[in-house]
């Protein structure tokens, strides 16, 4: 991160040094920025982006379209040829775009070439604001939209995929909020107090399985020290919590049947809102537990 | 069930027509059901289970072990075979124990051998009491008894196996307890009222995955129309039931994110007692939910 | 109950003897019964009421109006002088009505007058349904009414008092629905079981206090033997139940504080429906509890 | 609090000086601040404290109950006369000590004079962590002490006597912990969010009443703006927090009985720990609540 652009120093650049220093914040479309750049000085960084953004929405439909499909297919044969946008690229990659089984690989081409038949520009989404199931849930979902409806749908991804990638290029005051926040607290209601020492894993939930994501241990005041998941959108999908209370409670040498009534302690549930903070408490006794979405 | 003999019409035998109607009710062992004879009349068929077994307790310990002896290995290749008595035949069948893959009949067959060796008799469960994956954890947490101990163990799941038995062969007034209950409820406390038609799952949870057992919709009270599990003992073991809420609260039409917070609602629990009432209910909004060990 | 009237013998009546036998029912209209006299045979109780109902529902205003007006002033002075129909005093009695302190008295004397001059007929409610807060709430309440939407709602009270004394009166098939019920439960989620032996007061909550109604201890399923309320309408109004939890942590032997954290816990509701079902348990550990509108 | 002396500059005073700096800490007793004085510097106020009360423990008996016997009645005779030391004086304020009926003085006075016949020194306890009713209840109790018993517990209460004056007079590291802290939270899961505004009061629950200690309304996460008690012992004892439920989800705008089924919603807790952090939630339908001891 440190070596971004200052937002004081981009304010100060000439047009053509300021459309340089973002280029590749939207792909293959300069005009954006050179439109944008009519604006400065910006106040903030969030300011900034709202600037960009706005050139795209007031564009003629046409030159929208014509954005939308500079857009490489997601996991698509151009993406796999290594022919894309290195953004792109990389951020396909953190959901595992780049590694999937043929079966899958398939999916995504009928659900691309699909789309395109539909549309007429390539299935643009924020990857990084989405688990894999969730970017073929949505597929499915807005190849069912409208022309005009999906058109706005693509932009607003857009939005979100160049909001990520100007906060990674540009500091200064303002940031847009990009970060989501999962956490989580376990208090033993049997004792009275914070349970400490209870394992806690947390997976991302799929239709084919679920991938353990990380594991912690809760200390003294019955939190995580840190939380579950911050510092990046939280991808929108299923998840599950896991506590391990049969081996909490073991400890505390309480007399418990053999076959304990509770062990492992499931928690399932869906994140909505990548930016959002998700608490996600366990209140427990040996027969008894209760959960809500905190805050 | 319509040809059990009434307790009337066995107290009134003789002791050879008395020791024939309880024939395989213990294994190869006539001597059993003599040595009761004496304490007839019967006044409820828990007396006489009671008085059977105390016949077996009482016995020296040479004919004990000679008894638990003549039991076949579990799973093992007399079962295999075809070479053990019928009522044990059909009762490890019942838990799929005929059915095992290699690797698992191996895994049985190097526990059986190493239980020979250490105790010199075979390993002896009552099967309708247990799932699969906690008669393997019994077999394990057994192997470490003392002779003593490990022998009371085995007589007393005789004693287990004997009951459910005897209360197929005979009818009368005080049967023993050999069942257990499992049921459910869904309160929806969003709206102030039972949950109706929420599917419900009932799964047996192993150590290599889980299997469905049953599924269930709740009615007008929240309740499904029969317990989910009654008639026979509850095998000890793990368990979940998966509540459909996430479809039941859109069909409510609740404005709900796309992606709800809860969908499928997973209670892991375990079951420790196989004649025990389970009562494990669901009080849940779309935001939060609780649940316990109810009565 | 006994020298109820069975439906049969009322259906078999000539119309004086119906009239005769109904009179009472309705305050001074034996026109009432003698409108729905045709359509005998009645097959339940609950449509003989519908059907005397259903003739003061198409009476002209006028005599709706005269028929309202034949009743008594609530706690007013025909009451406390005793020249009211003898139906109407008791009814008031069991609220109370007939023993009000000076200044109660007054404030329904207000009230009587100001919903005199604006309606031109007295305030009528059907007593037994309501607390005597919930009475002056809706005396209130109702005094911004329409002129008509203030006689459907003195006829529809006329319509819960008329089916009281209607079921007092005659027996048989389909008797309407009279009676609400309110049940508790108290489960200790710290021992995984119900809670035996835990006093539980019930008291009906007021403007200047609250009254015990009730006292009972729970049993060994955690419930009181009987229901708190059963067997009459359920009067809407305020309500707490006190569960003495402390005493009951302390039999149990559990190490907690001198000042323990739960003692008394009072569960406030109200109750609305005074048909219903209101079920109020506590899930309780010495930590912790929650309630809820059950089923 | 700004005239308090520095650790420091106590840790640099001659003995006379130290022992006047201390002076009206502990009562009438110059001798206990003397013994300390060879332990200086003390690195923390906290240890200073430990290290003033450790001379009273090492104290011969004679010594001990002459001092504790230098202490004024509560609520006697002297403090109405106003002839008792300043601190005690104020600190007897605070609780409503000086402000007794005839009816209450009257039961000091006996428990006073039973006190003193059967333990010959005044009952000394720190008002500042009781309620009233508390103090009364501790009154009662500790009459049953033995006389050792009762010794080391006058002398333990005098212990969190001084610590808090010490606290008022000396500043420094390590102050010791003194002050407990009362907060809440009101979570809405019909919504899936913190409930804002719900007003919410206090109470100081004793066998006469109950007395109002504050009132505060939610923020948008739910809480109070600060605690709702904080800065100063708890003082151990019975309170009520009520949540105005009914209120907050009329503003909601729900469709709900006309009698909703919360309206008020009271939590009844005990305080034992004056220094302890106490937790009290509320998570809220309509139709639900849970609260516990949280963290």
């Amino acid at each position: 991160m440190s070596d971004r652009l200052s937002l004081d120093t981009l304010n100060g650049l000439d047009e053509p040094g300021f459309v340089a220093a973002l280029d590749g914040v939207f792909e293959h479309a300069p005009w954006i920025a050179a439109a944008a750049y009519g604006e400065r000085p910006f106040a903030s960084v969030a300011a900034l982006h709202e600037a960009l953004m706005a050139a795209v929405w007031i564009a003629p439909t046409d030159q929208q379209i014509a954005f939308v499909s500079a857009h490489p297919d997601l996991a698509g044969k151009a993406a796999r040829a290594g022919d894309i946008a290195p953004a792109s690229v990389s951020e396909q990659a953190g959901l595992g775009l780049d590694r999937l089984s043929d079966a899958e690989y398939a999916r995504f081409e009928t659900l691309n070439a699909a789309y395109r038949e539909r549309f007429g520009f390539p299935f643009v989404v924020c990857v990084r604001r989405l688990t894999r199931d969730a970017v073929l849930a949505a597929f499915e979902r807005r190849l069912a939209h409208s022309p005009e409806v999906e058109l706005a749908t693509a932009l607003a991804e857009i939005g979100h995929i160049t909001r990520l990638r100007l906060v990674e290029r540009v500091e200064g005051p303002g940031m847009p909020l990009i970060a989501g926040r999962l956490s989580t607290h376990v208090l033993d209601t049997h004792k009275g107090g914070p349970a400490q020492d209870v394992r806690v894993e947390l997976y991302e939930v799929g239709a084919s399985g679920r991938a353990r994501l990380k594991e912690a241990l809760t200390n003294a005041d019955g939190r995580t020290d840190g939380p579950l998941l911050s510092g990046a959108p939280l991808r929108t999908g299923t998840y599950e919590l896991v506590f391990h209370i049969g081996a909490y409670f073991a400890t505390r040498g309480l007399a418990l049947p053999g076959q304990p009534f509770l062990d492992q302690v499931p928690i399932r549930f869906g994140i909505d809102d990548p930016e959002g903070h998700y608490h996600v408490p366990l209140v427990v006794t040996p027969w008894s537990y209760s959960t809500y979405r905190g805050s």
